[in-house]
């Protein structure tokens, strides 16, 4: 019995490889910086193909949000290349040794990392994750296959051909970043199945995608999943740094999964912050959905409702409640939070340390906005996504979360049984 | 709609955890301390209850091995305690902060160790692991459900009633250990459904278990499989030492999975190695299958065959087979191995490295035996077991494995807008 087409691919990709984790930490320096070359040559093919998915989007009655995410023009294909060079300059993680221990026998134990192998990424709109995701993956010595959206099928070919000319030139195999560019949903079924060749699975996209691959994949899976971030205003917040932090986390870009979608005040200082707050927020466009008590503070606010609690807006609207305390406000985010980012503004420690330990997020900020949850942001150079799965790698990832630690045990003839 | 069994056992046993993940270090290590006083306290209930569990399992016909795996006595039970002390005598993991970073903006970026949860670990036989995974679990904050084998029924409510009474005594809820005594596979199919509250499932023991559990999960799981351990004996091997390695390896416990299953030897030191090896291999009752030039050196050696490499035989039984250098070792491992633990005995540092580089198992020995792939050998205590699941965790897992880095950033009112 032949293997399917999809398996075949995974067979090829799986089989390039041994030959990307033996590269030594030069080349593969020097493979990404030709990678991120390659797109700063090719910027005019990839805008081209990035012209007719964006027609055809257009046809589609795509919606504004998604036709966004999916538009390249010069400075953003010119950002996809310099993040290849960031990732690039990044330390080499692959073959690093985190701990060397001498056990009372003689052994030596050491920690150390090596490529997770194969990841297959799945994804929706934003060509440009096409470039982070493959290098990121390269960076740690892995293969990568790349099932990116339909709707950018075309755009994400063309990054995919630089990427390829990069890999020949060095005499590595293309089949290193292979693409799955047919838009059969079949296709991204099996890959999920074939757990004998694939590692990990990534999916990054809407709550539906993620909800399809979660069900159907037999491969381990970390989700990138949506962010119900809170900002809460401690009774000990510097008022002023509060607004700061929520308009920074609701207004600088509130399309993204990092931005604040609730905000918890302390009944004892809502009245020193909530009208200034609810008349910055207004001033910036944004619609407020708050509890009866916020409500209070200004006519215009509608009622929130659970669901709005529960809710990733991912736009102009913020749910405000306020709450009697840090524990309350604890215990509201562990009812509707989504395990990605919360803030709490207090300038008291003891507040803050409560609030950090009371909450199983992947990033606590204390007095620091919601925003800098991200790869870039918080020094790991580029992200693949951010994980909201409690295991392996929580918040940002970048090319350390692509590998593995092993034991190599170093001895001079030890045996257990004597 | 009301909760179902399982789903209710689940619900309680996550509304259990943040009380055990809130304990001091000093207030964990005295609960680990108290349920190794309730074992030993509790050891004549314990043996009471196993006696009934080996005459059912005599009754109905379960084999040798598998009673051996569920058979207590008084020194199994305080072994057991042991252990547990031991566990409560490491270093605590929970809060410890693995990297503290400045960033140029004046954030200060921590990853910081939280419990991954609810744990849900799924077992066969032996009834050991239900206070070895409990205290593990507890130790790093988590709560844990433990389902472990029919067989083991009695002897597992009767360890887990001694857990429970420290627990109780400690004015802790006792669901932090919950256990599901029932046999019906409904109940682990639906264990592993439970995807919004539960954070890992561990299946640990028999091939059919893991696939079972690896099938229909859709939790994150991290597999326990099976070892197809090997020993490769290089043309620069000592051969006294790489004898050591090999009957160590082969006949210390042949039936765990850190055993050497397959001996591959490199041509030009087999004249020199394998007649005496045979011989010892002989004088221990070990069958041998070979490769046709393996089998030139002894008449006894039987053909082996592709099934006898890909063989875990838990027996005294050995797959040889003579390779032309550690390339070809490679190659063989690659294609049978099952990412355990490979060995290498050598004197030429340049081949050791070779063959560390070109394996990706989880551990790699260079001249020690493959025994000491265990968490107690290797330095963390305890195991809840050896991950051969390429994410998270490799190799033996400790406390720190049940455990994940999440980000806790500080500040002064950063935003990131401006």
């Amino acid at each position: 019995m032949s293997a399917t087409p999809v398996r075949a691919l995974a067979l090829t990709a799986r089989a390039a490889q041994p030959a990307i984790a033996a590269l030594t930490s030069a080349a593969r320096r020097g493979l990404l910086a030709a990678m991120a070359a390659q797109l700063r040559a090719g910027s005019t093919t990839i805008l081209a193909a990035n012209a007719g998915d964006m027609a055809r989007a257009q046809a589609a009655g795509l919606s504004a949000a998604l036709r966004d995410r999916l538009y390249l023009d010069a400075a953003r294909v010119a950002a996809s290349a310099d993040a290849l060079d960031a990732i690039a300059a990044q330390p080499d993680v692959l073959g690093q040794v985190t701990r060397r221990e001498t056990l009372p026998n003689g052994l030596v134990v050491e920690h150390q990392r090596i490529a997770l192998g194969l990841v297959a990424m799945i994804y929706e709109a934003r060509p440009n994750v096409t470039a982070d995701a493959a290098a990121l993956c390269l960076k740690a010595g892995n293969a990568v296959i790349l099932r990116g959206g339909s709707e950018a099928r075309a755009s994400n070919a063309a990054i995919a051909a630089c990427l390829h000319a990069a890999l020949r030139a060095a005499g590595l195999p293309a089949a290193a970043v292979s693409v799955i560019g047919d838009p059969a949903r079949e296709h991204v079924l099996e890959l999920l199945q074939l757990s004998d060749l694939i590692d990990l699975a990534i999916p990054r996209g809407g709550e539906s995608l993620i909800r399809f691959v979660a069900e159907h994949a037999r491969v381990p899976v970390i989700k990138h999943y949506k962010g119900v971030c809170h900002l809460y205003v401690d009774r000990a917040a510097d008022p002023a740094m509060a607004l700061d932090l929520l308009i920074d986390g609701k207004t600088s870009r509130p399309g993204v999964c990092n931005a604040i979608e609730t905000l918890l005040v302390h009944a004892d200082i809502a009245p020193r912050f909530l009208p200034t707050a609810l008349t910055a927020l207004a001033a910036h466009g944004v619609e407020v959905r708050g509890c009866a008590r916020t409500r209070a503070y200004a006519d215009a606010v509608l009622p929130a409702s659970a669901d709005d609690y529960a809710a990733e807006f991912l736009d102009l609207i913020l749910a405000v409640r306020v709450v009697d305390g840090v524990d309350a406000a604890l215990a509201h985010i562990a009812q509707y939070g989504s395990d990605h980012t919360e803030v709490i503004a207090t300038n008291d420690a003891q507040a803050a340390e409560r609030f950090v330990r009371g909450t199983r997020s992947a990033a606590v900020m204390v007095n620091a906005s919601s925003r800098f949850n991200d790869g870039a942001e918080l020094g790991l150079g580029a992200e693949i996504g951010i994980s909201t799965t409690r295991l392996h790698a929580y918040g940002p990832m970048g090319a350390e979360a692509l590998t593995i630690e092993r034991y190599v045990v170093r001895g001079a003839g030890q045996v257990r049984s004597r």
